[in-house]
């Protein structure tokens, strides 16, 4: 029923996160399908219409719910139903077949930590996908520091909280960015020589930044985080952790 | 003398992958300063005149020519004495005081495998940086085979050719994403069980593309990089490779 599916990156928080590729894929789509989200993030859906908005796109907005994840599964079977549930919400919402490309937008990036791509592929017939890339919350988090992700020649790695608890630090790393972390698993590290990069709501007005040694400044982003998050209803955050630097 | 400096991130060969801050970055700049590589990567150069004209910027466009890399010191005291010098060139392009601040244009972001905040960092006095993320080659690659860069709750490697030979497949990782890389080192590799996605000249028109089990297609990749290359007279590639992949 989707013949032309495009994923478009849609950044962090900042209209002005889009591409030019991005605002003319919005522009050209017939059709744009935006979740409504039975959530707190109302100023993400928010910053969904400044987007199309600034687009100038005529395209038609279908929406669809968010289903709710089930916590009585495991959680690879979890996500895998979730997906599934998803997938058959969005051939719902364009049952009645659109007249050209259908867009998402999906924040960040839609190669990093998102569901998009993988709920895609479970639709029949397979639709041709286009992705477009997205400002990532890794990039806002270093732009926002004005710092370089990698040391020279050095290497980096990409990880989650979730991770990051059940094998610490990984063995031979010096640069670990941790996404997807509600637990601040930060503080179970030892902190000798580990300098970290904290960002919250990066790149939007609400963004929160914190920065030092891991020894002086870990209980400082503990209670940030609760604070903003306490405040805002909800928080995204990522954060950069480099050992044997001196920031 | 430079009170404000901007780095804005372009994207890989594109001028759809700047984004709105980037485009308006350029418009609000005073001065763009704009390295004079005497080099093949002419299109690399039209390329950054196209962004300009898009942005419509008013900015005063000043020059400054690459130094050469000094062959006969050791990897870090050559890039290091290279970085002073650029800072020396830049300093010398900006002796006279520009009335407002300063933009480089950066490949890619300026946080992935790029010398700009570094060389900044040897400026004095300070500038006051701002960095404005752009689309790197690691985006444009998933976004080109649209493939997600982590799988569900997995971890990503960022390394570079160098480190590829050097170390071999780095021990516990599924998905290593290879950067800087001018000798194919996924040659080097046990190629059972694992997956390449290959891109050159990402997001621009002459944009390659291969991928499949390294065991079938690093030969052909091989072939089509040289081809490519001695074509154009110059290569930007990169690589994602996963283990355990069907694909």
């Amino acid at each position: 029923m989707i013949k032309d599916l495009w994923l478009v990156g849609i950044g962090t928080g900042s209209p002005g996160h889009v591409t030019l590729d991005g605002m003319q894929a919005l522009r050209d789509a017939a059709v744009i399908l935006l979740p409504r989200k039975g959530e707190a993030k109302e100023n993400l859906l928010a910053l969904r219409q400044v987007i199309l908005e600034a687009a100038g796109t005529r395209a038609e907005i279908r929406s669809f719910d968010y289903p709710e994840r089930d916590p009585a599964l495991p959680y690879a079977a979890r996500v895998a139903a979730w997906h599934d549930e998803i997938a058959r919400r969005w051939s719902a919402a364009l049952h009645a077949a659109p007249d050209g490309p259908v867009a998402l937008l999906v924040w960040g990036d839609p190669a990093l930590y998102d569901s998009t791509l993988r709920i895609a592929g479970r639709l029949t017939p397979r639709p041709a996908l286009r992705v477009i890339p997205g400002i990532t919350a890794i990039q806002a988090l270093t732009a926002a520091h004005a710092i370089p992700l990698n040391e020279v020649n050095g290497a980096v790695k990409i990880t989650t909280g979730r991770r990051l608890r059940d094998h610490g630090w990984p063995e031979g790393e010096d640069t670990l960015v941790v996404m997807l972390d509600g637990a601040c698993s930060f503080a179970g590290l030892d902190p000798e020589g580990v300098h970290i990069w904290w960002g919250a709501y990066l790149g939007s007005p609400a963004q929160r930044l914190l920065a030092g040694p891991l020894a002086e400044v870990a209980d400082e982003i503990i209670a940030a985080r609760a604070e903003a998050r306490a405040r805002h209803g909800w928080i995204m955050d990522t954060y950069l952790l480099r050992r044997g630097s001196t920031g």
